[in-house]
């Protein structure tokens, strides 16, 4: 097998958690004059998300960068535990790749925990994968292959 | 004044604090395939740092995306004691900006506090700014003009 390195494409986005998903959409947008791209409640990842747009996507790659925001749906889940503990702030970054399946294989194969062994839905129709941020230098890191263009 | 909205073009970077420069770059070029573009002291920031590519620049914009790796000078300095702190993992974001003096005015106008109230050098020849993570909801924010191409 030839993996593509390096096998990122792009910073896909920035991982926000914050305590008002509302509130803190307006401060990106008054702020920064960021605009929503998309929202939804996602059961399994326990947040009420927003995608604001940074870079849409250009060229070959159907990716684009944005801020993510991220609120909790209720305070035992990841992003509200996260909250808890540290505040407001940066929880994870992902990096855009083009084929998630073929870089967890990659990553895995080099020890490194991952936290999906197997690829799920993420934002915005992309295929997504977390590896551990105990093996990661403490980054919470995220794989995002993103959907095809429609 | 008219100012470019939104403010930001690219996530220019995404700074992370390491304990060894050297352990972090061969553990993302390792594990990523990753490669290293600028290597720098900066004494102001008390930093070794080291600059990886995520996605050259492309277009009309002459900043890229990058993984800026940070190595503490001394205990003391700012990463220093985020290290003591926190332990290894991302200390700030940095988004790519056309006119950072036009972007500090216009985000300086909101009321958030600037940690630089004028532009000064960062890395690889760029203009930046950061602002402070009280007012940008625990996002120690940096803004970038990345230096025209030579």
């Amino acid at each position: 097998v030839t993996y593509l390195l390096p096998l990122f494409t792009r910073i896909d986005h920035v991982g926000i958690a914050v305590r008002n998903l509302d509130d803190a959409i307006g401060w990106y947008e008054t702020t920064y004059g960021l605009t929503v791209t998309s929202r939804e409640t996602n059961e399994t990842q326990g947040v009420h998300e927003a995608m604001l747009v940074v870079a849409a996507p250009a060229g070959d790659d159907p990716g684009g960068s944005y801020v993510q925001l991220l609120e909790p749906l209720h305070e035992d889940s990841p992003v509200g535990k996260f909250l808890a503990r540290n505040g407001p702030g940066v929880h994870h970054i992902g990096y855009g790749v083009v084929d998630v399946a073929e870089a967890l294989a990659k990553i895995g194969e080099t020890g490194i925990r991952l936290i999906d062994e197997r690829p799920r839905h993420g934002s915005m129709g992309a295929s997504i994968a977390f590896l551990h941020p105990k093996d990661t230098g403490g980054v919470l890191t995220e794989l995002v292959q993103a959907a095809p263009p429609t």
